[in-house]
C-alpha cells in the first residue's frame, strides 16, 4: 500500500461530533487500491479480564477525487469518549494505522490508538437549523429601490439614468425595500443579506462613520424596524453586514488620531507605524484593509475596541431582532474577537446566524466557536470552472469533492453558497450573456448543500462587470426584466424548498461520466431520489440513467415522466425525481 | 510523483508564527522522490502592473521519517499578511502545489494560493522563555520527606519501613521539602514539579476536598509561602497539581448532592445520569474520571463552576506567586474553559508555565490559546522502545522524527519531558535495573528539545513497579543512596546546563546507522556541534564520526580528546563536542 498517502488528522473534515455521543470519523485512503477500511474503537477506560473492549465498525466509501478514496462512518460513545484506530486491507496485506503510524499486527498499547479524550455538548457545531432551509436573496441597498426621495443624497441621479460608477448615488434606501418585500416574497426567498447600512461615507457603506447609527440616507431606527417586523412577517430573515476589521476614514476615533496623533486617546485603537498618520501617497503609514487609507485596521486586541464592537454585535440583535451577521473582511480579524462575539450574540439570540467573508479555504473559523459559515467562493469557482472554463466533469467532480470533503457535512450543510455578489462581475456578465448557462449554474448552485443566495436583480436578467458595474439600478419597469429568468428562479426556488434531498451532502453521489461536457450526480432522502445531470456544451447529448435506476423517473421541472435514455439539449440540465413508494 | 503523499495542512505542525512578521512553514512529500521544494510568497495585496509581487525561497529539508521528506522555511511578512504556494520539482516533473490542489504550470489566480490572512502578535505561540533552559524535579509530596511529625496522619508508618500500598501514609510533608532544597539546588534542579498539595482525602491527594486549602498533613499557608520563597531564592522555579476534571468524593459539593439529590443546588455542578447518585455497584450513575465513583467529573461548563475554578486557578498564582500549573485529566476538560483559565492566570503573572496532562498528540490544546506543554509521554516512549524494546535505531529515529515533526519548534522546545513519574514504574525498574541503560536513557532525554525532569529518588537509584510501588519514601540513608548516579544526573544537569546545543530543535541531524544498536544524531549552535551517540546492545561497536566531522572532537563528561573512530561500549553512549573556533 502506498502509506503516505493513508491520511487521518483528527481536524474536523477527519472527525467531528454530531453529539456529545457521536462521532464522524472520516479517512483517506489513495485512490483505487482496492482497500476497505474498519475502525476499531471502544471507551478507553473500558476494560474487561485485562484487555481493552474495542468493537469494530466498517466504513463507508463515501467520496472519491483523483488521489484519493474518503471513507466515513459514525461512532456512537455512550460515555463521551474514545480511542480509535483502523484497519486497512487489501487482498494481500493488512496495515493497521494509528496515532503513533503503522503496524501490521494490532497494536496491544491502547496508547498507540487515536484518542478522543471527551465530547463537551458544547463543542458540537451547531448552527441556527433554520439556515439550511432558506434561500438568500442580497440587496446592496443604494442601489434596489428609492423608497424615500427625501432621504437622498444631494448628488443623487434620477435612478438607472447612468451606469453606476464608484462615487455615485441613486438614492436607494430602506424604504424601498419595505415596498417591495411583496416581491421578494413572491420570488420566494426567506432570507435578506444586506450589505451595510450604517452611517458611512460611500455608496457601499463599508467604511463605516458609526456603527451605531443607520445611514441617514438609507432610513432610520424606525424604518429599520419596520423593515424586520415586515420581512418576519413575510418568513423573511434579515443578516446585516459588519465591518469589524476596519473603519472608515470619518470614523470619530480615527478622526481623533489623525488630528491628535501622539495625544489621541484613540491611538491605540489603530496599528500606526509612526505618528503622526500619513494618509497620503502611496503606501499609508498604519495598517489598513489592503493598502487603502481610507480603511485603517482596528485594532480588535484593545480592550476599549472590543467593548465597543461587542456592544455594536449585541445592539442590533438585542434592539432590532436581526437573524444574522455577515462579518467582512473576517479572516484579518484575531479569533479570540470572534470567539467574543459569538458567545455575545448567541448568548442574546442563539439562533443568530454568523457568516464570515472568507474565500479561502476556513477551517479556523468552523470548528464550532466562531461562524457558522463562510462565504463560499470556492463553490463558486467550481461550478464556474465546469460551467464556462471548459473544466471537463471528471475534473469538476474532483473539484467539488475535494471542497465537500475539507469540511464536515454540518458545516457543508450552513455554508453561505452564490454565483455572484457585490465583489464579483454579475453571472450573466461573467456566463457572457448565455442564459442558458446562467440556469444551468443557478439548477447546480441549488443542488447543492448549503443556504443559495441570489444576488439583487440576476432574477431578472441583470448584467454588470464587477464593481461598479455590479451594483447598477435594480430594474423595476417589468417590460426591461427578464420574465423567463425570475419565472426558472420562482420555481428552482419552490423545488428546493419542497424537495430536501435538494442538498443532501452525505448521499450526493458523483456518478463517473464519459463524457468531458456532461456532470451527473444524485441526491436522496428516505422519500425520493433526485438526479441532476447537466451538459454545458452545444451538442445534445444521449443520455442514459444507471441501470439500477430503470425505475419511473420524473422532471421536476415539467413534471412528466422521463424514459431512462433521453436526449439532453445543449447547455441545460435536468433534475429527475424517484419517488419512494412504500 | 505520488502526489497522494504531498501534504501541507496549515496545522500548525504545518505552519507557525514566530512573530506577526515571520512564520515557518513546513511541507511533507514521499520520501525518496528526489523533489526540491520552493515557496511562492508575498502579501496578497502587494500588485503592480496587474501582476502579484511574490518572491520565491527555497525550503530546506529538515527531516526524513520513514515515508516523508519535511521541509521547511520561514519567510518574512512585512505586512503581516501571505498567500503562498509550493513548486516541487523533480528532474522530470514540476508541480505547483495550492490550496486548490495541484497545477502543472504556475497558477495565475491568486485565490488558488493557501492563505494566511493576518498574522497576529497575539496568536504567536509564546511560552515563557524560562522554561526551556529549566531542568525539573517531580515530588510526591506524601514520599519526600517528613519534615515536621506534628502533621502526620494519626495511620502514619515509620519511614520507608514497608512497601507503599494504596492506602499508607508516611508522612512527607512541605517542612521536609524545604528542609532538602540545598540538596536539589546541589543537583541542580531549577523548577519542582508537586503532585497535589490541595486538602485531599487519599495519599495522593488527587481527589480534591478543597481546592482553595493545603493539605493540613503537608502543612499550611505559612509553609508553602516559605516553600516557594526559599526555593525562589535559590533559583528554583515550583509548579503545582490542579485537579479539575474531576472533584474527590468528599468534596462538599458533591456531599452535598449525595445527600440532597435534586433538592442539591449543587446537582448541576456534575454530570448525573438520575437522581439520587448511586456511587456503588459496577458503573456509578454520573460521570466520573474512568469509571472511578470517588472521583465525579465536574462541569466545567457551568458558570459557578468556572467561577470557583479560576479562582482556583488565580489565589494560587496571586497569593503565593506560584510558576507553573500542572493540569490533571487536561484533555477531558472543554477547551473554553482552558481558554479562560488562560487568560485569567497570564494576565495575573505572563510567565506562568501551563502544562496539561495529556498523553497522547495534544494539537489542539498547544495552539497558544490553553497550554504551553504537555507531559511528553511519546517521547518517553520512544526512547524506552529503542533502548529497552530492541526497536532499530533506524525505527527509533522514524518515531522520534515523527514526534517532533507533529509539532511547531517552539512547543516542542518547552515540552515536559521525563522517563517516569508518579503514573508509571520508576525508570530504573522499567529498565530491569539495568543502570547503564537508565543512564543512556537520561542522556537521551536531556539531548532532547523541552524540559527534562527527574522523578524524586531515581537520582539515588530507588526502584519500583508502577502505582503504588513508584511511590516509596525517598532513600535519604546516604550508605543506602546509588552515589554513582546521583554523579551522573549531578554532571548531566550541569552539561545541560552550560550547553544550549543540548535541546536545539531544528538542528537536530539524525544520522543514518547501519547497526540496528547504534542511534547518532547531531544539534548544534553557533558557538558548537555536540555528537550524540548511543549503544544500547552487549557488543562493543567501533564509531566513526562523519567525514565532514574530522575535527577536534572533545567528550564531555571526561573533557577528554576523542579520535574520530572509537570504540564505544555495551550500553553506553557519548556526547562528544566540537567548539567552533573564529
Amino acid at each position: 500500500m502506498n502509506r503516505a498517502g493513508i491520511i487521518h488528522t483528527q481536524q474536523h473534515h477527519h472527525l467531528y461530533l454530531t453529539s456529545s455521543h457521536e462521532a464522524i470519523i472520516r479517512i483517506q485512503t489513495p485512490k483505487g487500491e482496492g482497500v476497505n477500511v474498519t475502525i476499531i474503537h471502544g471507551d478507553p477506560y473500558d476494560w474487561k479480564d485485562g484487555s481493552w473492549q474495542a468493537t469494530q465498525t466498517e466504513m463507508k466509501l463515501l467520496k472519491t477525487d483523483d488521489l484519493y478514496d474518503y471513507w466515513s462512518t459514525s461512532v456512537s460513545m455512550p460515555y463521551s469518549r474514545m480511542r480509535y484506530g483502523f484497519k486497512i486491507k487489501t487482498e494481500t496485506e493488512t496495515l493497521f494505522y494509528t496515532e503513533r503510524g503503522f503496524y501490521t499486527e494490532r497494536p496491544a498499547e491502547i496508547s498507540a490508538y487515536f484518542c478522543l479524550p471527551y465530547a463537551h455538548d458544547t463543542e458540537v457545531f451547531s448552527p441556527p437549523p433554520w439556515v439550511q432551509n432558506t434561500v438568500w436573496y442580497q440587496i446592496f441597498p443604494e442601489r434596489f429601490a428609492n423608497g424615500n426621495p427625501s432621504r437622498d443624497p444631494d448628488t443623487t441621479l434620477p435612478w438607472g439614468s447612468e451606469p453606476p460608477k464608484p462615487d455615485t448615488f441613486f438614492g436607494g434606501d430602506l424604504d424601498g425595500v419595505i415596498q417591495h418585500l411583496d416581491y421578494l416574497q413572491q420570488l420566494g426567498i426567506t432570507g435578506i443579506y444586506f450589505t451595510p447600512i450604517f452611517e458611512a461615507f460611500s455608496n457601499h457603506k463599508y467604511d463605516t462613520i458609526d456603527y451605531l447609527s443607520i445611514d441617514p440616507h438609507f432610513g432610520d431606527e424606525d424604518t429599520l424596524r419596520t423593515l424586520i417586523q415586515e420581512s418576519h412577517k413575510r418568513g423573511i430573515r434579515v443578516m446585516l453586514d459588519a465591518v469589524f476589521n476596519h473603519s472608515g476614514y470619518y470614523f470619530a476615533p480615527f478622526q481623533d488620531v489623525l488630528q491628535h496623533g501622539e495625544n489621541s486617546r484613540y491611538k491605540d485603537w489603530f496599528h500606526p507605524f509612526e505618528l503622526p498618520l500619513q494618509p497620503d501617497g502611496d503606501r499609508p503609514n498604519y495598517e489598513t484593509f489592503a493598502f487603502v487609507s481610507s480603511m485603517p485596521k482596528l485594532n480588535t486586541k484593545h480592550p476599549d475596541v472590543r467593548q465597543y464592537l461587542l456592544k455594536v454585535a449585541t445592539y442590533w440583535v438585542e434592539e432590532f431582532d436581526i437573524d444574522g451577521w455577515r462579518l467582512d473582511v473576517a479572516n484579518e480579524v484575531d479569533h479570540d474577537f470572534w470567539r467574543s462575539f459569538r458567545n455575545e450574540v448567541k448568548n442574546l439570540k442563539k439562533d443568530v446566524y454568523i457568516l464570515g467573508e472568507i474565500w479561502h479555504q476556513s477551517s479556523p473559523w468552523l470548528q464550532g466557536d466562531q461562524f457558522d459559515a463562510v462565504m463560499n467562493y470556492p463553490l463558486t469557482d467550481a461550478i464556474q470552472g465546469y460551467a464556462l472554463h471548459q473544466q471537463s466533469s471528471h475534473d469538476a467532480q474532483v473539484a467539488l469533492t475535494k471542497h465537500l470533503m475539507s469540511y464536515p457535512a454540518s458545516v457543508n450543510a450552513v455554508q453561505f453558497n452564490m454565483l455572484d455578489s457585490h465583489d464579483t462581475a454579475r453571472i450573466l456578465t461573467t456566463s457572457k450573456e448565455n442564459k442558458a448557462l446562467v440556469k444551468l449554474q443557478y439548477a447546480l448552485l441549488f443542488s447543492f448543500p448549503g443556504s443559495p443566495c441570489i444576488y439583487y436583480g440576476d432574477e431578472i436578467g441583470m448584467a454588470g462587470e464587477n464593481d461598479p458595474g455590479c451594483r447598477a439600478c435594480m430594474i423595476w419597469d417589468e417590460a426591461k426584466q427578464d420574465k423567463d429568468m425570475l419565472a426558472f428562479l420562482t420555481q428552482l426556488i419552490a423545488l428546493r424548498k419542497h424537495h430536501p434531498a435538494f442538498g443532501t451532502y452525505d448521499e450526493l453521489f458523483f456518478h463517473q461520466s464519459d463524457d468531458p461536457a456532461v456532470l451527473h450526480y444524485q441526491t436522496s432522502t428516505a422519500d425520493e431520489t433526485l438526479y441532476f445531470v447537466f451538459n454545458r456544451s452545444l451538442a445534445t447529448k444521449s443520455i442514459t440513467l444507471p441501470k439500477e435506476n430503470q425505475e419511473q423517473w420524473m422532471d421536476l421541472f415539467t413534471e412528466k415522466a422521463c424514459s431512462t435514455t433521453f436526449l439532453l439539449e445543449q447547455e441545460s440540465f435536468r433534475v429527475l425525481q424517484l419517488k419512494r413508494t412504500s
